[in-house]
């Protein structure tokens, strides 16, 4: 499909609340993310997006004004697709269906987890849920991710999009790696314990696999 | 589209955790709602379902097996449509397409909004917000909300979708009825001052309008 592509500085808006863009946006590189901003000021992140990821989509058909923000957090590589564009490959090829669907409900998918996450889980739990869910992201775009992962999502990201403050993620933190699970700094994760912290979290990647990959 | 209809009692499982089913369901009459039980015995409603609602439609590209319960909380009648008949409505016909699609943005954006809710809002607002939001959505389907409507959510289950305990909920209602905001009783909600409540969430049903109908 005809694509426009774009490079993106990190920490950059791509596309604004309100903007009436008609288009989905593919990343190629990089990581981004969409987030909404309160009228109090505060912040909730929405999704994380990977390489891979397509953004905009269910958005679409709000035919342009979303409320959200669409930021870089590192450089990325973005290609536009005009919704124009998408309608017809979906109705003419059946792989390009496939791929749009698949990736709508991997979405929603995570989004569900998200909220199960914020409404049932400790804020202990639902953090080691998250680390595991960008492991496993990461690992099905083809990193080694066991043992950690470079993670430019930094503590005030991280806290907004859990729900917590910038200090009770900190404890979280503390608490995380004095069990000896995972350690994380500056721009990286490193997991020391990847079972121990999957029995924490009662985490089962199913919901991020495509049906055809699972065990 | 083909369809079979179907009439279910109150309170009955319509589809169960790991079925694997290949349809989706269009709500005709009655209340239906989705949720997540956890390992540890705790419930996250994902959705409640009202007339027109389309269920189980991201769910369907997972080809099967969906980890939630599906279950009525009033007498409903569904109609359900096989995944093959939806898409070769999705290829053939523009208009199914639109209304999928619409469906799906709108589930999605009631799912964020959630999320936003448990993230980032007080218990107070979310739930404030979250009538709001029903109010809406039953007004968009033809019902006089501003003074109320019959609800047949009762506490333990809103409780279970705004990520509170049952106490926590209950002091909320209490607090919302004092300000002279609403009440909410047995399988009803009496607003008593709409503009009050909609400027203490800060709700704007923008999310939840398809957009040739704003404004």
């Amino acid at each position: 499909m005809s694509q426009r592509k774009r490079r993106v500085d990190p920490n950059q808006p791509i596309v604004l609340p309100n903007d009436a863009s008609e288009e989905a946006y593919l990343i190629q590189r990089g990581w981004a993310c969409v987030y909404k901003l309160l009228p109090d000021g505060s912040r909730q992140v929405l999704s994380f997006s990977l390489p891979g990821d397509i953004v905009g989509l269910p958005g679409l058909s709000l035919e342009g004004a979303s409320p959200f923000w669409f930021e870089s957090l590192t450089e990325v590589e973005i290609s536009s697709i005009s919704s124009a564009t998408l309608f017809r490959g979906l109705a003419s090829e059946p792989a390009v269906a496939r791929a749009m669907q698949w990736s709508v409900a991997l979405e929603s998918a995570i989004l569900i987890e998200r909220l199960i996450s914020l409404g049932r889980r400790s804020a202990l739990v639902r953090t080691a849920h998250f680390i595991l869910e960008l492991a496993t992201r990461l690992s099905l775009i083809g990193e080694d991710t066991r043992r950690g992962f470079d993670c430019p999502v930094n503590q005030y990201w991280l806290a907004d999009a859990l729900g917590l403050t910038a200090i009770h993620l900190n404890r979280v933190l503390r608490e995380l790696r004095e069990a000896h699970l995972l350690t994380m700094r500056s721009g990286h994760v490193e997991i020391h314990n990847f079972e121990g912290l999957r029995e924490l979290a009662a985490f089962d990647a199913d919901y991020l696999t495509p049906p055809k990959r699972r065990h």
